[in-house]
């Protein structure tokens, strides 16, 4: 599998030129050859929009179509950002939908970041939920949520082999794409693709720095501060090599860790 | 608190020149102005020695009079690695003596790392204990330990300010060093002290780049790859100002992360 990480602006306050955006990049993929395509967070609408026009641009899931019929043209799976109506409020979500349109997989950000967040976004999600494509198990989270150890260790040991992160990492945060990410790679023993916005949005100013990174903790791609696609492959031989060298998921030691979930 | 670092090799399978070697380096180390000083895993015995030379040379804590009486006439607190004779077997400790001559605090190793470590540990630690030293908590680690998100998040949890890690780390885990490190002391928004050994010892290739981060994950200081001394000032206001402006600890979600002590 051949992932594409499209790093950039969002789409602000404006769902229609979100979906051509979107439809443009992935045609853009495709014709690199790339299978899946990750978007950063809130891509579709912006994400630094406050709370008023968050709930204004929120779409349940269904408003998704338009983009499922991008996939299923195109024949490539996309992953990406956008403000999803739960019961009247926004959540944040990400949602991955298959080469041929299906969703198969929405994921609402469980860690809400400061009052940015928690002013717009009135759900948060329950779960860590996965989904297969094309022999991988596959698993979403969102920003911040990859700055906690526990997100991750948990889709890990639900087996997800390819982590895919949106996001819209600001400044100061730049030890998150630095370090952060190339380590929830290696001691997850994932392959990890981070999605940032570049440039500046309502006084926000994004870092870039986007990555995909190797289930040994390698770099494979990483992205400047402006706007790029960047590209990576997983290599299955490659992922089963590192877990053999390396057998952390039988060298835990859960009955120690009672803390963390207490 | 100012702590110092030691990198460098071990001495090899002779603890009297061990206890001489460290209480030259705590000397050094003293005469620099450091409150702490920090020596690598198995610093006094060596790491690579195999299971006759380790249950050879292995004491128990009352065997550590050397250091404690190093420690107490400089007056500067001592942590490092050595063989600990536990029921007739060995366990790979890491100490932390007070600048008063006192153990504070006493750690095996939890995480063994493969045959090298299974050989020669037949003992291995059951909890991950804390001490207080100059108004701040103090937890250790031991090299593979830090590979694991759990065991550091378990001491953070605990309240520990200070993360003192001995290790032997070897080529090809430069990913450990280069990006773990830091991100270990990001996520837990710790202090985190990260002593290896450097040069060749039995075949083996220790890559040094031993390093001291701060609790935003910023590298305060960070070792070459030969023998060294680095130093670094532990800073309550920054850190104070660290744990307000991104509170992980409140905004994580303990309720979802059942799995990992599962």
């Amino acid at each position: 599998m051949k992932i594409a990480l499209y790093q950039g602006p969002g789409c602000v306050n404006d769902l229609e030129a979100g979906f051509a955006h979107l439809r443009a990049q992935a045609a853009s993929a495709k014709a690199q050859g790339a299978d899946l395509l990750i978007l950063p967070e809130m891509y579709l609408s912006g994400y630094n929009i406050g709370p008023q026009a968050a709930l204004a641009l929120a779409i349940p899931q269904s408003g998704l179509a338009p983009a499922q019929a991008a996939a299923a043209d195109l024949n490539i799976a996309l992953v990406f950002g956008y403000p999803e109506l739960v019961a009247g409020q926004v959540a944040n979500a990400a949602v991955l939908i298959g080469p041929d349109g299906r969703i198969l997989l929405n994921y609402r950000k469980t860690h809400l970041f400061g009052d940015l967040d928690r002013d717009m976004f009135k759900q948060r999600g329950q779960d860590f939920p996965v989904a297969e494509l094309g022999g991988l198990k596959l698993g979403l989270l969102i920003c911040y949520d990859i700055e906690f150890p526990e997100p991750a260790r948990t889709l890990a040991l639900a087996g997800v082999d390819l982590l895919l992160v949106p996001t819209a990492q600001m400044e100061p945060y730049e030890q998150v794409a630095r370090h952060v990410i190339p380590a929830r790679a290696y001691e997850n023993q994932v392959y990890l693709a981070y999605a940032n916005h570049s440039g500046e949005e309502n006084g926000l100013g994004y870092i870039g720095l986007s990555s995909i990174c190797g289930p040994n903790g390698a770099v494979l791609a990483m992205a400047g501060t402006g706007e790029e696609m960047i590209f990576a492959e997983i290599d299955p031989a490659h992922h089963q090599a590192v877990r053999q060298a390396d057998p952390f998921f039988t060298d835990r030691r859960p009955g120690l860790y009672g803390p963390i979930a207490g």
